[in-house]
């Protein structure tokens, strides 16, 4: 793996910044400033880095660097965007999956690019960076090669994916994420009615992500919907129903139940 | 964990007996006979192990053993019951989460019990028994006693679960992993759209996993259904809707964000 080392400002001292600048910091590269609207912010972050400067100030005209890495909510990108100024030229690059690469049309003074790591952080849990995925997208070559040497300095898993792709990536990654996030809380409810452990199903879960990897989810398919087990469907439905709690789910259960009945 | 030795019959040469019997003679039992109704079936399950002899012969009656497992498919349970002989008070338990305990109550010369193991089973997947959950029923004590015995000798999460909890468990089981894999069936089409590789989402989706059993699911939500984010949602509708591959699940999705937001 090569070994670049590149000075960068990191603006943003959330989550994704939270994980990202110390890492690449390990990865070699200096990290020369943290920005954050909120000053005591970007001092907690910088005091985490060797060398790095905490600051407010959006002006960083007299502070070059080889890539500035915008970490900050979607809602609060454009105005960032209207407010700060970089060196003629400056490679500026969004970490966002939803922003598209042409909100930076505008300023037509720097050079606009994505930065996006494919995963949900928080602050409290160590992220791999070694598997993330980034997904990167610029509008010039030399861009690209920067930030690709940068990603692979922390990933072995760089991809080069247009904003129509990361749009994709977005839908697919709500369902896949956010949606089986709330069937598995769906499920803990379920559980909780009888006071079970959430903890019985770890097992049957891994299983079934771990497979979904080797084959595709439509060819493993198991339960009563595939086998169209209509018995055990309509005590399933009938027990929904006679729980106030868990009732709601009802018309999940047979949407869900014929959306896999028409796939097979 | 205490080392029993018992004699065991295996009944059924499918998927779960497939994994289960080599399982139990490894941890010191005998499995004394295997039987299916196909007997080549039979042999191939006996071949793996020391000493069983295989059968298509249900009459037990000169096979005594101190537990007869019956591991076939639901819907070959009711006739296999009706056409085994095993002697007077034998144990008899069924491995299946749908059928209660009661399939037992027409056969009074035996205690019928159910050993059930909280897992999906395919040949060519080895199954690491020592955390799979294993769900016991029985009529009496020392039944109980001997199948927990039994599956402490495989696994250290033994649990007494009635068959009402049972069905409880097994509709949780349904949302976290049929529909769960159904989801991330529906998210591999939607890559394949633009030709992008599933593999891109697994950081993301073991995270959400793992994040699963540390925290309620739905106290870690994230995503536009949570944040209310119309704006992402009704492009994402849009995609899925000019998408003719995909365009059927725009039902499924708005349902699931409705449910995000109305548990919120």
């Amino acid at each position: 793996m090569e070994k670049p080392d590149y000075k960068i400002a990191m603006l943003g001292a959330g989550n994704v910044a939270w994980h990202l600048a110390p890492a690449l910091e390990k990865a070699g590269h200096q990290i020369c400033c943290v920005y954050s609207l909120n000053l005591q912010n970007a001092e907690m972050l910088a005091g985490q880095l060797t060398n790095a400067e905490a600051t407010d100030n959006l002006d960083f005209s007299q502070s070059p660097a080889d890539l500035y890495i915008i970490a900050v909510k979607d809602s609060a990108l454009p105005e960032l965007l209207q407010q700060a100024v970089f060196p003629a030229n400056s490679l500026v690059a969004h970490t966002s999956g939803t922003q598209p690469l042409s909100v930076f049309e505008p300023y037509k003074n720097w050079r606009g690019a994505v930065f996006y790591p494919l995963q949900t952080f928080s602050k409290n849990t160590p992220v791999n960076f070694h598997d993330l995925p980034f997904c990167l997208e610029a509008y010039d070559e030399n861009a690209m090669l920067l930030m690709q040497k940068t990603a692979l300095s922390l990933s072995k898993q760089v991809y080069q994916v247009t904003s129509e792709e990361r749009k994709v990536l977005h839908l697919a990654a709500v369902f896949a994420c956010n949606f089986t996030n709330h069937l598995l809380g769906i499920s803990t409810e379920i559980l909780q009615t009888n006071n079970l452990p959430f903890e019985m199903l770890k097992p049957l879960i891994e299983q079934t992500v771990q497979k979904a990897f080797s084959q595709h989810p439509f060819s493993v398919q198991t339960g009563p919907a595939i086998r169209h087990d209509e018995n055990t469907i309509e005590l399933q439905l009938e027990l929904l129903q006679n729980n106030p709690g868990i009732a709601p789910y009802r018309a999940l259960y047979e949407l869900l139940t014929r959306s896999i009945q028409q796939k097979n």
